[in-house]
């Protein structure tokens, strides 16, 4: 069965889209530790990111570094963390968390927003991608 | 002053190392999340990750899924969890974690080991390294 990433991809399920090339998409995460945090998701389904070929994975890894660079100059915060994890959804995503503290790294605390806003939080981000 | 990261770099602190090339190290974390816990760590003292320039970072990239394919070789775990923070130390650290649960991963549960066994998991990742 396809993955939730894989139908997000495929435009059967909306997402708060900020960026996209041919290999990868970068949206908001709907269920967010902070305000801009961001999953970069390949479009090929792996499970796990260190199965990834070294090229695939390297160019990943380069496409979330800009988008990382766009949430700095977006979202007020120390630092952007990243986080991949995968327990859940067995399909590659990194994590960017704008961060203020510790607990915005630790999947607990979360943060509740309206539509309205993941809107102008992806438009933001994308603006300055 | 030196970073912590720059006095075990330069030999002043001891550490459970697994390997190290000419622009980075990886040792073992001395307060583990979970058996085999390991920082990849960029030889240049840099403190976020997405400063350096994209040529080193992506290098780092490359070198810590060599290292993370050397922990999966010998630790039993679901997957190795992947962590960039640095809120504490100003020196880019990337905590490469062997995954059980989604607890390894919130740097709440620690894990209390000996001499004997760090020095015998950093020598047993390095021998598939």
């Amino acid at each position: 069965m396809a993955s939730i990433f894989t139908k997000i991809i495929d435009g059967e399920i909306p997402c708060y889209k900020i960026a996209e090339d041919e290999n990868f998409i970068a949206f908001l995460d709907v269920n967010p530790n902070a305000k801009g945090h961001t999953l970069c998701v390949p479009k090929q389904e792996i499970n796990k990111i260190f199965d990834m070929e070294e090229d695939l994975y390297l160019k990943l890894m380069s496409f979330s570094r800009k988008i990382a660079k766009a949430i700095e100059k977006t979202i007020e915060c120390k630092r952007v963390g990243v986080a991949v994890v995968g327990l859940e959804v067995p399909h590659v995503h990194v994590h960017l968390i704008p961060l203020q503290d510790m607990d915005d790294m630790r999947f607990q605390r979360k943060v509740s927003l309206e539509k309205a806003e993941f809107e102008s939080i992806a438009q933001a981000i994308a603006a300055n991608y």
